[in-house]
């Protein structure tokens, strides 16, 4: 790469999908759920249905038709709807509130812990996730992710892709543009920083969205680094 | 203590005095300044003059009479006043900023980084400073204090002890008060955190203010805890 990347100080992270593989561990909360319950379902299509379906409640926070929801409201609201859906009418409330925390359990991809623990020897590492604080913590806490600071939209009240975002990290980090590596396994988030003056890299996730589905990874892509993952990352930064 | 502490997931410390012995660590770096520089001054007192001196502009941020201003800008605004009234004029602008970030490299109580590596394993460890968020990543990365999630005053816009900080707390790690306990050493910071339900523990440094001043450590102090340093906490919280 011939990006001059000498400036930068921390990196933030991007999480879902980025650093952690929500679909498996939801997939698989589900699962170990639908057996002790005695149902059964497509799994599968109902992850990827939560995953996808709090966009629109997030549009409109974004657009101030809703106010501040957090993700863990958000979850919420679209796991009431599924479970209508898919006629699961058997669960308690703890059961439902149990379940929505699966998104704090989510598990780390292989090569995070290792790869961040290697960055943090030379790097401020902090979260940059549309999840909660509390979301992350927990997630962090789970799973020994050694994070330095745990950010999220949670703080500018904005979802990502918004620029408040990022800028909201920049001051709380006390940073310059060029001082702050964005790193995410998806473009339009790291476009959305770059446009700002962030470095960017990409972290390819190709499984992201289960074996059938490709990410966006596509070839030529303009960020400073492309990594194949979080320890690929590591060696593309020289630590 | 016959307080019921089985609720607490979270604890939160304050930091300058409680987990950081401030005033050394200031007069260390002042005096390698000015052997550096060929200046001789009485240091502890331009120390305590620059801990305590930022508390009427304290004052007018909380009453709205002044914007914002983090910690940084706080403690910049007194190190030039300071630097006039020491007639230190020798300084340039890199060595001033330099100097302002030794509030950036507080150096630990001997007992801090391995008693919260203890509490770190039962409990969410945070920090609730007015130190701003980037003084908090800075310090804990250079001593390696193990924090969970860097909180601070600055994410409320508020000084403790105001009690929006210790409500933006709670929000942000979800928690109920009496699941979160604040650790300090200092019973205004205790006193004001107890008025919304949460758990309180003291955390007495004798030497905070230096070998000739007292603390204000009291007999029949109402807190749950009254420890004599972070490993004595978590002894007490049984860990």
């Amino acid at each position: 790469m011939s990006s001059d990347l000498s400036q930068v100080k921390a990196l933030t992270f991007d999480v879902f999908g980025t650093v952690v593989d929500w679909r498996s561990s939801v997939i698989k909360e589900l699962n170990l759920l639908g057996e002790s319950k005695g149902m059964s379902a497509d799994w599968e299509l109902f992850a990827d249905k939560w995953r996808g379906g709090y966009a629109p409640s997030m549009d409109k926070v974004r657009k101030g038709e809703l106010p501040w929801k957090s993700i863990d409201q958000l979850h919420r609201i679209v796991l009431d709807q599924l479970l209508d859906e898919f006629e699961m009418t058997d669960l308690s409330e703890r059961e439902k509130v149990l379940l929505n925390k699966a998104w704090h359990r989510l598990t780390p991809w292989t090569d995070s812990v290792e790869g961040l623990t290697r960055l943090k020897e030379k790097y401020i590492i902090a979260t940059l996730s549309n999840g909660n604080i509390s979301l992350l913590a927990n997630m962090a806490k789970n799973f020994g992710l050694p994070w330095d600071v745990i950010l999220s939209s949670e703080l500018a009240r904005h979802y990502k892709n918004d620029k408040e975002v990022y800028l909201t990290a920049l001051t709380l980090l006390d940073l310059q543009p060029e001082e702050l590596m964005m790193c995410a396994a998806h473009q339009d988030d790291l476009l959305a920083a770059q446009a700002l003056g962030l470095k960017t890299a990409y972290i390819n996730r190709p499984l992201e969205f289960g074996p059938h589905t490709t990410n966006d990874a596509t070839d030529d892509m303009p960020f400073d680094i492309v990594a194949n993952d979080i320890m690929d990352l590591a060696n593309k930064l020289g630590v």
